[in-house]
């Protein structure tokens, strides 16, 4: 299984420069005042389309081009950020793009999509469909995330981070299907590897838990759900469960109330609109006793700031 | 009557290294699509203590011991932000700060001041409690708004705007006293006399448009009430006015529905969490036609993020 290198990472950034969003890294005085780290913000939920998949997207269709394998269409498949992403990518390289989406897939993801000039096929096969619509219209299949491209692309958060704030003590990383923490992890510990990268996912949906103990794309055996609607990926990734396996130093799970309450700590401290995906680095640091000295710095990567209105009108109630 | 020259704002910058933050200009694609403009935003709810207020508050503690007049202390007043500030303020110089709020005033504001070590009078008679209080204690009175040191204070969020895009076509400025916009357009014109700096006041507030008819300190006819609870200042300042009559453009009104619309369509397309008083601007370019061509790059200062509870409850009912 390969593993994405530095030299990889740094070509996406080559390619992704002036497509991406160099998004700043904040801090909080309120947050690390009362958790006693320095905590920093890497706040990719203002990158284009409202997330980091806007650079794993790019990065694939770009890199496939440099190689000469550009496609003449692009068919991918996914419930929420990805498909923006996708789109999104597709429209700035002029190729069209087909996103296969769940029957329960949020009305603003999918208005996301159509916005970016993508079109949607909604079927309850996502892979099924979505290869067989690759394979009559002679698309390439983008994988969301068990994809080295996706990754290299998604590594270029971690070499942001790296870049603009030096070596940090600790990293915490939502966690899905695994894409994120592919690149990022590279990306960091091959900087740096002193610092420690920690996986969170929720505990209603761990699909990488699951993957390590029963095998990649083994999937979970019911369908995952969490407020932390952009985690909820049935399996692991091959490609993911590799670079995890290389670079990740634990991955740990988070319940669903910590989640909500990170999510809304996160808003009144530090106003920023975030994703409760986004929010679970934040849980763990609540719940979990990290091995790190009163003043560490401890970075967590907002992934992105896509709010389903349903999850956003419980902001009203005080969580 | 003194106006703070380009000079004053860049000493307030060397002064407020390190001690403010460099907030970030953003961009969002869809306000930018939707709007025709190229649409900046300068992040100053990201700002310590939530509000650009951080800046004219040390910038005048700062200039002050410059010129040997190191106070002993420093009695202020503010029912909002500037509170949260000189409290902060104080805390970094090392001086006590006492703030006189109204009865009214908000608890999380009240508790902010806390928070920063400051000591809080409550007090129908802002004015005459704080001179009292500065006469007692052998402090400083300090303006929240009508202050030169203040003014250049904030003139450096104009100076970092600049600095970070170049000349823009149109900057739009909350307005409520005249702090922000005083130092907004000096350092904005003095740069780049080309562009237009409009400043934008709630209607049922409007106490710079009721100056320039009758005249600095003279107050509203009755207690100004707004969502934009930060622009409810009860006068202009004297060098406020002074400022705006050489450097603004316009001073424009917008009614209290257009300013909840914009707040909300900000936090859903910009992922920014702002407070109602920094939406004034997006809410003047949805109801106004500015004389600006497609593509023209417009800044609009989002001037702070501290939202009241009951404020952000009305979230939830999906204005």
């Amino acid at each position: 299984m390969s593993i994405v290198a530095s030299a990889d990472i740094a070509a996406a950034a080559a390619r992704l420069a002036g497509r991406v969003v160099r998004t700043p890294v904040l801090s909080s005085d309120r947050l690390s005042e009362d958790l006693g780290f320095v905590v920093l913000l890497k706040a990719e939920n203002l990158q284009h389309t409202g997330s980091f998949k806007a650079r794993g997207a790019q990065n694939a269709l770009l890199a496939r081009a440099e190689r000469g394998e550009l496609p003449s269409g692009v068919a991918t498949f996914s419930a929420g950020n990805h498909a923006a992403a996708a789109a999104f990518a597709g429209r700035a390289l002029g190729l069209p793009v087909v996103v296969c989406m769940p029957p329960g897939a949020v009305e603003v993801k999918v208005a996301a999509v159509r916005r970016y000039g993508g079109e949607v096929v909604v079927t309850e096969d996502l892979v099924g469909t979505c290869q067989a619509l690759a394979a009559d219209r002679g698309y390439t299949l983008l994988h969301p995330f068990d994809d080295l491209d996706v990754i290299a692309g998604a590594g270029t958060v971690g070499a942001e981070l790296v870049a603009d704030t030096g070596p940090v003590d600790l990293v915490l990383v939502p966690v899905g299907g695994g894409g994120l923490i592919s690149g990022v992890a590279a990306a960091v510990k091959q900087a740096s590897p002193a610092t420690r990268v920690v996986g969170i996912e929720p505990a209603t949906a761990n699909a990488v838990t699951h993957g390590r103990r029963h095998g990649a794309l083994v999937p979970l055996p019911t369908r995952p759900r969490s407020i932390a609607d952009g985690l909820t990926a049935p399996y692991a990734g091959r490609h993911n469960l590799a670079h995890i396996d290389e670079y990740v130093d634990a991955v740990i799970e988070v319940p669903e109330d910590a989640i909500e309450r990170a999510w809304w700590e996160l808003l009144d401290t530090s106003k920023l609109l975030v994703e409760p995906s986004a929010a679970v680095g934040l849980a763990a640091l609540r719940l979990h006793a990290f091995e790190a000295d009163p003043g560490a710095r401890v970075a967590l990567i907002l992934s992105g700031g896509n709010v389903a209105p349903t999850t956003l009108a419980r902001l009203g109630t005080g969580i």
